[in-house]
Parts: C-alpha cells; sequence; structure tokens
C-alpha cells in the first residue's frame, strides 16, 4: 500500500489540475439532507418534485456543496495542512443534482499566494467543477484556501492598514 | 392560530429586512455533518481542534451554509413561492461557528427584478447575515431567490442573446 505524502502550500501550483470522485448520490440522501437543512417540497416529496418546474427529487444546493466538500476532502483536503477557508467567491448551481447521479469533481489551481502577515500559511485560490455521470456541469465555486507551508515564509511585512490574510 | 399568508414575489420590497431564528447548534450536530461531508480533524475531533488554530471544535463552513438555509426556511422560504437559486454570489465565513451557538439570520432584500423571459417569475436578490448569541457576524452571503409571482407579468421581451433569467 503506498501512502500519498501530505500536501503543503508548496505543492500547489498555478494552472495544476486533478480530478476526485465519483461520488454516489442517493434518493435517500437528498431527502435526509432536505429533511434537515432544505425542507423544500422539491427536495423532500417526490410526488411534489414531480409537479414542480424540476420535474422530479432535486438536491439542495448546499447539498450539492456539502457533496463536492466530500469528494475533495476525500480527494486532497484531509491529506493536507488545510487550515480552512474564508469565503468562497461564487457558487453556481447550474443543473439539477438528482438521485442515482455519480459526482465528479476538477480542481483547477487559478493561484498561489503566500500570505502576508502569516509565514506559516499560503493561499490558494482553486475552481472546483463538479460533473455528473453525462458530463453535464453541475455546480462550479471559487473559493481560497489556506494551507500550512512546508517552509516558513519571510518574517511578515509591516502592515499599515486592513487587509486581507 | 394565525396562519401566515404564502409569500409571492410582489410581497419583497427593496430596503425590506427581517430576522429569523435563533437555532441552536449542538456539538453532536457539528460532529455528524463534518463525518458525513468535511472530515477535517478541526470539524471532527475534539483534541485535534483544540490543537489547532481554531482552539476547539468548530463547525464546517457547509454546515454553516446550510444551517443559514434551514433558518431562512422555517422563516419565510417554505411558506413561499420559492422556484429556487441560480447561485451564490459570495460566502464570507467570518467567524467560527462552536457548539453550543444560537444562529440567527438578518435577511436584507437588495434589490427585486421581474424575469425578462419568465413572466410566472420574479427574482429577489438578498444579503443573509447569520449572528452568534454575542451578536458576532458568522456568516454573510448575498444570493438571488427566484419566486412565483401572484399575477403574472408582461410577456417576455423577445430575447436576442444570453442572458440572465
Amino acid at each position: 500500500m503506498t501512502v500519498a505524502p501530505k500536501l503543503y502550500w508548496e505543492d500547489f501550483s498555478k494552472g495544476g489540475v486533478a480530478e476526485y470522485g465519483p461520488r454516489l448520490v442517493t434518493r435517500d440522501e437528498i431527502v435526509a439532507f432536505a429533511a434537515e437543512f432544505d425542507p423544500q417540497s422539491f427536495h423532500l416529496d417526490e410526488d411534489a418534485a414531480r409537479a414542480s418546474m424540476f420535474g422530479g427529487l432535486v438536491a439542495s444546493g448546499w447539498h450539492s456543496c456539502s457533496l463536492l466538500m466530500r469528494i475533495i476532502a476525500d480527494g486532497f483536503v484531509v491529506n493536507s495542512s488545510s487550515m480552512g477557508s474564508p469565503g468562497v467567491d461564487e457558487v453556481k448551481w447550474l443543473a439539477p443534482v438528482r438521485p442515482g447521479d455519480r459526482l465528479c469533481v476538477r480542481a483547477t489551481v487559478l493561484e498561489t499566494r503566500a500570505s502576508r502577515t502569516r509565514p506559516e500559511m499560503g493561499l490558494v485560490d482553486f475552481l472546483f467543477e463538479m460533473f455528473n455521470q453525462a458530463r453535464v456541469p453541475v455546480l462550479t465555486l471559487t473559493t481560497t484556501s489556506m494551507f500550512g507551508r512546508r517552509t516558513q515564509g519571510a518574517a511578515p511585512a509591516v502592515v499599515t492598514g486592513a487587509e486581507v490574510p
């Protein structure tokens, strides 16, 4: 058995692309998530969903985001020096996620930057695209992730005002 | 018992503000969400979280988003003509959500627009701000929601190119 080496900020390079998954989504998962977090009828009830504009049960958009997170967590995040994220720039729910879908995520590194204030940390801007089994894009999001550095960077510059990390 | 009237697109006005919640978040919920969707150690394991930069267990950012969804679902979305959302413009995870937090959501209507292509539908741009019991903002997001109209609008204009709904 080969264990992948743990990923640090230095291991991400602009233009790098990787793909993770697939992950099967079941009807029961879609309904359970909806019951807990997003009880709109087209996420929760098959009859109501059939009569809706969606024509059948669809996953909550937040369920789609959470599934993307799980796919990349298994793909690389858990095996990294992840320090979390300050947020997401844009989420697009492009197509419904339905029971039986098999989802893959393509991760593209848009940019990497050292932190200007925290020498132990670096930033990586990602585009994540999630596709179903028909290769239809169902979700895209762009986000910044913070990772620990393998080798500490230069001492922080003098900071004169508010700034992002 | 008074039942609130169902909300349609016409019921949202620019500048309108409403607040929903509070919702208690438990340790068990935080760990269960992390185990299913975001198994990073600072979301999942109290000892590891204590040793991390967070100093203790914190909810996954996607759990925070999902809790916001549940608070607004109970607050008004389920009792509306909601037709879903094309996406989110920006999510900011401003402060950790921790076990025992009581979360409220303030909804502000930034803009309302008729759909140019679907006379049965209107659009509402929202700012959602989630606060904890100390009134610290933990999450903000801006998003567009689609709602059915009480009264159908004018016939769609002739569309000559790709456009948002």
